[in-house]
């Protein structure tokens, strides 16, 4: 109990008390003052040996990229993230240290976005685990549901970089003098997160990729009741594409099938208006905003069960596959 | 992903979508309407072998302990539960039936205080672990520091069951056919939560008895800068008080030690002012409010590091240790 009682201290250092805190840790319960719009809500799961290993990712890393593929939850709904809930379970062999590296990689992306920690759980555990719930509000959700016949396809960059970080950390002995790995690894290490926060009114359906392009998308298409169609010709244009294209090869990696099928990049895709897109160029809202298809309708789940397709050739959703 | 999305079928035809839910299971977070006060959020993490185990618990009752202790928590702040948000990591063994089961288990909770899952995470791991996030709603929070000198300390029935039932299944070999062991076993595997809802505005602090008797009563102490005296009198006058002792004698145990110190009973335990509890008694709003002690000034930490005396013997909160 101790020990827990020093790690809590040690965590109410590294996150102080936000302003509209009225309870923070070191009760039962923390809370915040009423939220001004509707409540969003998403939790996510990191486990030792599943999502990251230790010997890889540092404790920074690990706290980074699991605040981060929580908050881009959020921001796929188009809402504003606000809190994160953490409970981890420690190994016996946790130091105080591990653990403020834990939150400072946490802290170092909840403080990009103003989101703050303000509660959590602290147990034991053989293997390391990390639980985060994020809470964000939003007043009209943006949805996977929502993409409409016509609509572009847009993606905020070129994804796949984790997916070689991964390849690369799984076959090849990580050299940190050899420039060409550091990239691709710390994509998928610490993948880094840009809100599209500006892009929200725009938009007419978003998510983010955690599971691969085309499995994100394939939830899209398939809860809009649309087909979409990617055109390899503007994803050979995504900027980076050749550069990536070529580090894939030297690894043994097709590139397009990372691009299509690698997860964890946490860029956001989504479908926009023609009249939107229009204007948002003409706004100059976002450089970070690029074409690679555009929403038909729906062919039969027979011919199509993703609902996805790559120019002519229909698409599986592979999903990622942890390890 | 294809288990993945099995096990997300099974649990949202369990879950079924709440009113107020305006996005549910299938979006990157859920939706709900804005809360009406502010935000209450807690969060507990249950791990196979530290806080449970599976051939000990069922399924089913390891999802119901789980919510218990995470729905207790929004309790013990004088809030509401409105909503958990549930992540599990499951073994690789695991079967869409045991998933159904934890989340039934679940549901036996959260149904019984209008509380609705709304979300969650699935992954693998290799032991079991399931991480709640509990929020709810609150105007005015009862705190653990609003005891004052003077209050009569109450609880709301026997605590040490848990303890005992721990104790029985780690020292003797269950007998199901013993009806001594199942009223303590069952105490452990899945403790009854009563709200304590009705008590709220009559009080001055609260919490829940999670880490025992002692441990929660010296965070009152500590965090109101006041002395708890509590009264062995009235402690042997609480209900079951001598059932319990002779049941624990049996099994090597000293009552009053599992009383003090036992946790995981999710009582309530707090203070209330002396007007107040006339008040509650002449409007009979509860048969289960005990008081077993009062609020004194404080002495100094040396004396009394835990805030806490049986008579006029201070007490160390020894606090409740995972098996």
């Amino acid at each position: 109990m101790n020990t827990e009682q020093q790690f809590i201290s040690a965590l109410a250092e590294i996150f102080p008390k936000p302003s509209e805190l009225l309870v923070g840790i070191g009760d039962d319960a923390a809370v915040v003052t009423q939220l001004k719009q509707n409540l969003v809500a998403a939790a996510d799961m990191a486990v030792e040996d599943v999502h990251f290993k230790r010997n890889w990712s540092s404790n920074f890393q690990i706290g980074a990229k699991i605040a981060t593929a929580n908050i881009a939850d959020i921001f796929a709904m188009g809402a504003e993230p606000k809190y994160l809930l953490v409970s981890v379970a420690l190994p016996k062999d946790t130091k105080i240290d591990d653990v403020k590296e834990l939150a400072l990689g946490i802290k170092s992306v909840s403080d990009r976005f103003a989101t703050q920690v303000i509660g959590g759980d602290i147990s034991s555990s053989e293997k390391l685990v990390v639980s985060i719930s994020a809470l964000g509000q939003v007043s009209e959700p943006i949805l996977r549901s929502g993409a409409k016949t016509g609509d572009k396809v847009f993606i905020t960059g070129l994804p796949g970089w984790s997916a070689l970080g991964l390849s690369i950390l799984e076959n090849s002995v990580p050299n940190s003098t050899n420039s060409n790995q550091s990239g691709p690894i710390l994509a998928h290490l610490n993948p880094y997160l840009v809100s599209p926060a500006k892009l929200f009114s725009y938009l007419n359906s978003l998510t983010d990729i955690s599971d691969g392009l085309v499995a994100d998308i394939s939830n899209i298409a398939r809860s809009s009741n649309v087909e979409i169609v990617l055109q390899s010709s503007l994803i050979s244009a995504l900027p980076g594409f050749n550069e990536f294209s070529e580090l894939a090869k030297l690894y043994g990696q097709v590139g397009l099938d990372l691009i299509l099928n690698g997860g964890e990049d946490h860029l956001f895709v989504g479908t926009i208006s023609e009249s939107n897109y229009e204007r948002l160029k003409k706004e100059k809202v976002s450089e970070s905003v690029f074409v690679i298809g555009h929403v038909m309708e729906k062919t039969s789940d027979q011919i199509n069960p993703s609902g996805v397709k790559l120019d002519e050739k229909v698409l599986k959703s592979l999903g990622f596959k942890h390890f």
